[in-house]
């Protein structure tokens, strides 16, 4: 069991450094994402990008995953299954994103890992937390490695009245910052932190601004691994990189990203200096 | 299991086209759905249509399915159970609509194939992914095509204040072609692709006006088949039709459609005419 | 299976009629129920008229039929368990009565059929549809025939703002024809037909008024059978009679009662006009 | 199985009368019920008073029937495990009590009987049926006897505009004979009917202020047996055992007693009191 | 079974005495604990804190004891699973903390006891106490002796109109003793009560500043053992150490303490000082 999930572990994070392309997006914001480069909508594109900018996962959920099973098995790009998502045509302040497949479903689909979202913070966390511990149990006893989205997100982190002393302090850094809430040192190292709690082999989150800041979340976590999120697409792709080279500096296992490539008129040409940054002073595994 | 799926596919797609006949709306909106042409409230005589008509399927709910299960197997219409219903006696915003039967139930009473609503938008989405998702999971692990009915719908797709961009997209769309908000591209593609995302074999939505904005659902959807539903009867035969031709011309897999059949003087006519459209260049199966 | 559900199904309603005795009021209205005629509280004075009035099954809950297997055994009426109930200390206008009891219970209590209300339009309708048809799939593969008591109730019925069809078609019988909106043929019929969807081999439903309205709900349900409830006692006998024969002109098969038989001063009296009506014309079973 | 439920029933009812030792209090309502005699805090104290003062069985929540096992084993005082309970710590008008254990437990733990507190008319009466049935059915099946704590209980008891009759009768009992509305006998009937639709062996009910009324009480459950609950302590013996006679006159089976006995300075002389109350004229078992 | 808990009783309670090492900190806080002493947030760090200062356990969430199984192990300190928790992100007046692991996990994990947060007096306590009681029976039935960490919380307890008799006593002491609600001796000992009741093998409370106060805690909950809860760091060290001699003079067993002894600056100093009061007066185990 511990063999074959430190097997897996190393395929989607060869020598402990991880590049993964999310393909979810199609669930959670709906085709609009794809207007901006429309070939994105098809999953041979994506898979292609995946497999030539050497990705060392792609993220789907279960319909694409089987629709093209033997595709995805062709290109030896591993899969992870995300194993919830939620829509944005339901909008409520504290969101909710239930489980859709179980890990013996990946298992089914060839799945090298799984993906969760857990929103810490949402008025239905204890949900979440449930989902993704019992996830965390079952993956452990079958030898999968679980990828955790820990996105704090809800009322309770806008409400200036709440008591927790996490708040305080993310307000402060917010300010001083010019951060997002959701964005603050934190918040993010709090959620980092449910991950390990939890048991998580990596978790992926935002960019908190700064590798200084970004230290403390890789910190928070140890020894889980820390991915940074993609997010929305970058005006340059040197801005994009820069982020990308924060998170190394602070430790950072890597990144996962999906916009700020397939997005772009040349996806391949921006992987392949991700690639660089994240692997190019690494032997190759 | 594959070459099951396959072959149910090919019997309710005969050479990837559908031509399908609903009757759940005895459920969805009682018996005043059969005032029009009081011989529809009778299975017999929708069978009849489903068998002369050449259709490539019927949707029963399961207390109909059971009683004339004899008679549905005699008359070689394969039956497409529906899954999951509700009435129109309650009325909410954000409506649910319960799973009813399993996949188990739909194979004990002989269906080719199950049909699921999924009102994405609904506060209770969650719970309607959750529960078709675990249907197609096990559809397709029993070789069993899965239908998606999926109806964007809820209080949010209605709430200008939503931050949603999706919404804002078909804000835009409704207000330049005169549709409903759940009939716009922007809402029905993202409908659709949910279904995909989710591994449905096919998906009924919404036309959404005109055969361009029709292929961008068709696209999103892809390699999800797309079926037109046919919705209340229009005042012509030919603007139904011509509906039909629009979304052939998209690259619809076909039709699935009641009312615009048995509510009319002469079901037949209307539905050789729409056969003559899906299947006319087609040789048959 | 079939055979033995045929079986049960002629056993309750031999002849294809049915006169069944209600006695779940206990549990529904209370004991004030049986202040108009106190030895109603006693099952045995209860099974004495049900025996000795020739009713083809008795209505009752688990605590009784149990208490009083044996008796009930002798009498040689079958049993008919209703699954589900709720009391009126509690009083909300969107009702839910909760599934009490399994059809494998009833199997060991010896039931020869099962019961269960169905409040379709309350906001917790999706409950009882579930809970309905899962006990309509049991029962149907153990053989056990299936009684739904099809009461369509809750605020949306009384909502004059609700989009619904079918309540503006209720409206307009309710205003033209003095009954309750809960007694029009357009309300009954669709719970009627909802039982029908969902696999009942028996509806209980209200009087509507007249013959005329009624037959459209004996339609609307084919070729589930349709029953009515006796409801509260009629001023007179010859009132209660005079609907009894009208649903049987409408195609009804019979009537299920309880007040307007055990409240009354003389039950086996009654009783014995009632199976006259039902049976008078039928050669004996 | 029908002979061991006869065999523990006598255990608890020796000649179908019953002395019941109630001691959940430490779990209803916390420590201060033990201010009164700082040593009632103690099962040994307790188990004592129970055992000299020939209780015929004695209440308890699973952490104390586990941790006094031998004790409870050696004082030959029948264990009833109570299923359910829940604190005053919190409190809402419409309460509910969450069954905490399951009658394998109870058999486990050496109990001879279970115990389930029922509020009907709470809004989550509907919970509280399902389970208090469960537990009947599965009791039933393992020969363990039920007593059901029928207390009617929340806000619809209260609510003038409540459309039900019980309530309205009841209204006139309570002003009529200065009562509680939930000791009025139209609402402590309908409790203990609810016990016996639903199948309890006995149960636990709030005095009615009279014999006459009380007499209603038992007729309405018969033949399920009728303990009245002691409730808060009275101001002398006297007044207590007046009630004990008065509901024996009515036809209870006898009391189930917690505060009336360990709160007073000498519980073991009232308890020969009531003992001589209720099986002074019977021969012992 | 019982002597595999007796065992397990005396491993984390040498001689009836326990010092338990806290560290779910980083679940129910956040990163922010660890900023008075950022090495603390590291369980290596801890972990070594736990073996030299020879603490009896070390209480972890599943995380952190899956990914330092065997330096755990190494180390000798008993392994304490904390089965539910959740994160101060989320602030509502009425607290859920959801089971995230079970005891067949615990186990699996190698620990010798498992631990379990009651909020009695939220509105969620319901689904606290079924929880919580389902755990002891399952971990009684396994051998494992079980920690309640119970706190009454929740808006009934600030409620000035509730109704409970507890909740006046409370006040009374909260103003004489200038307490918060939630340690004042009404409430502290009603939660300890709760934990004897469901069968917990020792309770972790808060401190009611008094050891005579805090007497009544520990006769309340006996035979259960109690423990001190550590709370938020004391601002000096004698301070702290005052109420552990405080509270072993009323009787409890010991303390659970996390910041306490890792927030300052000599952790193992102050450890060694609890130690010499705990186990001082003890021959060791």
């Amino acid at each position: 069991m511990q063999a074959k999930v430190g097997e897996l572990r190393e395929k989607i994070m060869p020598g402990g450094r991880a590049m993964i392309l999310a393909y979810d997006q199609g669930f959670e914001h709906g085709p609009r994402d794809f207007l901006e480069n429309p070939e994105s909508r098809n999953l041979e594109y994506i898979l292609d990008i995946a497999k030539r900018g050497e990705f060392t996962g792609i993220v789907l959920h279960a319909g694409l995953a089987e629709k093209y099973q033997s595709e995805i098995q062709d290109s030896k790009v591993p899969l992870i299954l995300k194993l919830n998502g939620k829509s944005e045509l339901y909008t409520e302040e504290d969101p909710y994103s239930p489980q859709l497949y179980s890990v013996e479903d990946a298992l089914t689909l060839g799945a090298a890992a799984v993906g969760y979202t857990v929103y810490s913070g949402s008025k239905y966390d204890d949900q979440m937390h449930q989902e993704f511990s019992k996830i965390v149990r079952e993956a452990y006893s079958k030898g999968v490695p679980v990828i955790g989205w820990m996105y704090p997100r809800g009322k309770s982190l806008f409400d200036r009245k709440s008591a927790s002393k996490t708040f305080k302090i993310a307000l402060e850094q917010q300010e001083k910052n010019n951060l997002a809430i959701d964005e603050t040192p934190a918040i993010v190292a709090y959620g980092a932190r449910i991950g390990l709690e939890l048991g998580a082999d990596i978790v992926k989150v935002k960019y908190t601004g700064s590798p200084e800041s970004f230290q403390w979340v890789v910190q928070s976590a140890f020894p889980t691994k820390v991915v940074m999120s993609g997010g929305t697409m970058t005006k340059t792709d040197e801005e994009f990189l820069s982020r990308v080279e924060d998170v190394l500096t602070a430790g950072a296992a890597g990144i996962a990203v999906g916009r700020n490539v397939w997005q772009r008129k040349d996806p391949l040409a921006i992987s392949k200096r991700i690639h660089q940054l994240i692997f190019g002073s690494q032997k190759k595994a």
